[in-house]
């Protein structure tokens, strides 16, 4: 048994963001027994590690990033999407048919996502088996929560990536096989997206799906020209999720849509009959200028909603900062198509860290029972004012620099 | 004299930014003096400081920002501007009429830019006169070139913060009489903004411009409610600048115009024609949601554009991420308003450097007789590639912290 004493916020519900000042949390055997103004009498034993006027708060949860592409993250910023992808983005991924490099990015990869404090992921890799096996292990071996994919693609992509659909199937199989018995870092069917892959693919996807009882991960109405593509790419299509749930796609979660950034009713409808998530990645989608996630409206339809970094689109790995960065793109939205609403900071600090639970269980919160995978955050404190514990996870999220990490814990243990 | 060796970066013009790898920059008296590939014979006694694989580049410059609502950044984010005004900027900037609250504030502002690698500004202060000889001197003390301004508001705001026209006058006049000759840090007048300022007090400010021969920060067109205001503020006004020009405060320089949103073209032509500079402050006012300047319009129309960190509607000091920011903001717009394009990271970074020489003199650039105010920044490569010196110094704009920043020298010394 752990007890911990400092400042504790986190998220209940989506719009009930608690803070205790002054307070302390028990920790039996890494999960949260409790939180306490007063330390109850029977505790009065264990020893107490004092974190003074810092902050503990719940590790962040990236719903959505590509691993293989951190070797450009901040790069080509300035470039549109179809350059970014054909001189940047799809040149580095070829890359990763060298398993030494694989190893070496993504165990910088990883250790730079920790030091950020993500401790929950959802993570493609390339179409690569050896590369991708070890990108799974390097979550595996830290003991951090994961889903990782293959990728999938049988057409529109240059040669070098392109799989023929047997062969993509094979090797998808080969990679569940491989991983489906880890302890924390799990396999997940990763489709690139509707564009790059035939029905056929899907449909073999599917059958994988039923066999492993697995998941998926993909973009969904992640552009205009996207949403159009895949209406072109498959006859009778109405929408970018109806195709994955004729290919028998959805039947297993959890069910992982980045981006949804122009999704139809029925595109809505279909996530939320299968208990999917939407992912925002906030500063992705507007570096390479996809567009924004409708989140208010989504929220308020009842879509469950995550936040994720999107390297390379995205720029970093810190989750807080696309916390700040989806409030920062709700008011733009709001701006210039009015039906959309600003979300709050409660809002968005859930989406980042409790909203996770939908796909890693007991993570993101400090309520009883949770893994107490934590963070402290300090240094962010002036010494001629004092900040309510909230606000100072806000300057955090806005203005936070990982040197505010000042510990980390994972179920418990600090790493 | 002093040699540094490294890999240096710097705008020789907007869309001429050059980069010189493993070269020598040769200073002397704190003016750079060359930059060679190989060290020409004369200097083989002069000793080398080496930064191996560091990059040199031109510290920054932050056109726009109020000091006095530091210890709000990252606070309050997600209001709307009125709130966010009414609830927690104007009741903090009351704070100021207590001196000893100011120095504790100022001096922690002025060491956080310079940590972020800023040393040219233009501040705001607020009405009081103490508290901004304090924060005046606290540039004035670091050697930090800077324009910093005593706030006027004579109608439109709280009580305690509403001045008389005359008082308000005759406290400038005082605040002017006591810096007009400060080596560093130099006065501003800073009439906060048209809907706040009687034509009245105005045209009175603009006899201390003609007097004491200074220049003239304040608002422009920073929302559409702003720019109505003033039209209704001012009887047969056609135009926010206009409204200045009126009142003889575009007589002398430097004209610092902030945000500059939703200009008209006469809006334009006025602050061209009195080599005005717009400053875009862009998370700032997408923070506020006030709106997105028009970057690419106005830079093919010749319009000079300078960056700021506008705090506490932005969240840092860091004007490295507003030039990320910038970029990003450009393709939103370019999104919403086909007309606008995307700038470059040549010209956006230009932006936050070079461009500040009209203000400022020889600052921003490292060509032969400009000031050595340099930064070193580093710790952002990987083993498993290299990177140009152009790509760390992109993804120290985008992804970089502090910590990056390794040296810093202001006129050739270390500090």
């Amino acid at each position: 048994m752990k007890i911990y004493h400092g400042s504790i916020v986190y998220s209940k519900g989506i719009k009930n963001l608690v803070e205790y000042k002054g307070s302390y949390i028990v920790v039996q055997d890494g999960i949260v027994e409790g939180i306490y103004e007063t330390l109850p009498e029977r505790y009065s034993n264990v020893e107490i590690i004092d974190f003074g006027r810092d902050v503990i708060i719940p590790a962040f949860t990236d719903l959505h990033t590509h691993a293989p592409q951190y070797p450009n993250r901040g790069l080509a910023m300035d470039e549109m999407l179809v350059n970014w992808l054909d001189k940047y983005t799809f040149p580095l991924e070829e890359k990763y048919k060298d398993e030494s490099f694989a190893s070496d990015v993504y165990d910088a990869f990883a250790d730079d996502m920790i030091a950020h404090g993500t401790m929950h992921a959802v993570v493609f890799g390339t179409i690569h088996n050896k590369a991708t096996d070890i990108l799974i292990k390097a979550f595996e071996k830290r003991g951090i929560m994961s889903y990782v994919g293959k990728v999938n693609m049988d057409k529109n992509c240059p040669d070098y990536l392109l799989e023929n659909t047997e062969e993509s199937i094979d090797k998808t199989e080969l990679f569940l096989q491989n991983h489906i018995d880890n302890k924390y870092s799990k396999p997940i069917l990763t489709p690139r997206f509707a564009p790059t892959c035939s029905f056929e693919l899907l449909t073999k996807l599917g059958k994988l799906m039923a066999k492993y009882k697995v998941g998926i991960q993909t973009h969904i109405v992640e552009s205009l020209w996207e949403k159009e593509e895949a209406k072109k790419c498959f006859e009778g299509c109405r929408c970018d999720m109806q195709i994955y749930e004729d290919a028998g796609l959805l039947e297993y979660g959890p069910t992982i849509a980045a981006h949804f950034i122009y999704p139809s009713q029925e595109d809505i409808d279909i996530l939320k009959k299968h208990n999917g998530i939407a992912v925002q990645c906030a500063d992705a989608t507007t570096n390479v200028i996809a567009g924004i996630m409708p989140t208010g409206l989504l929220l308020d339809d009842g879509v469950k909603i995550g936040v994720g970094s999107d390297l390379s689109a995205g720029q970093s790995l810190g989750i807080y900062s696309q916390i700040a960065s989806a409030i920062r793109l709700s008011k733009i939205k709001s701006l210039y198509e009015k039906e959309n609403r600003v979300i709050s900071f409660a809002e968005a600090f859930y989406l980042g860290t409790k909203q996770g639970e939908v796909i890693f269980g007991k993570v993101g919160s400090f309520e009883k029972g949770y893994y107490f995978d934590a963070l402290v955050i300090g240094g962010l404190e002036d010494k001629y004012q004092e900040l309510k514990p909230v606000e100072v996870v806000e300057r955090f999220c806005y203005a936070g620099e990982t040197k505010n990490i000042k510990h980390k814990f994972l179920r418990g243990k600090e790493i």
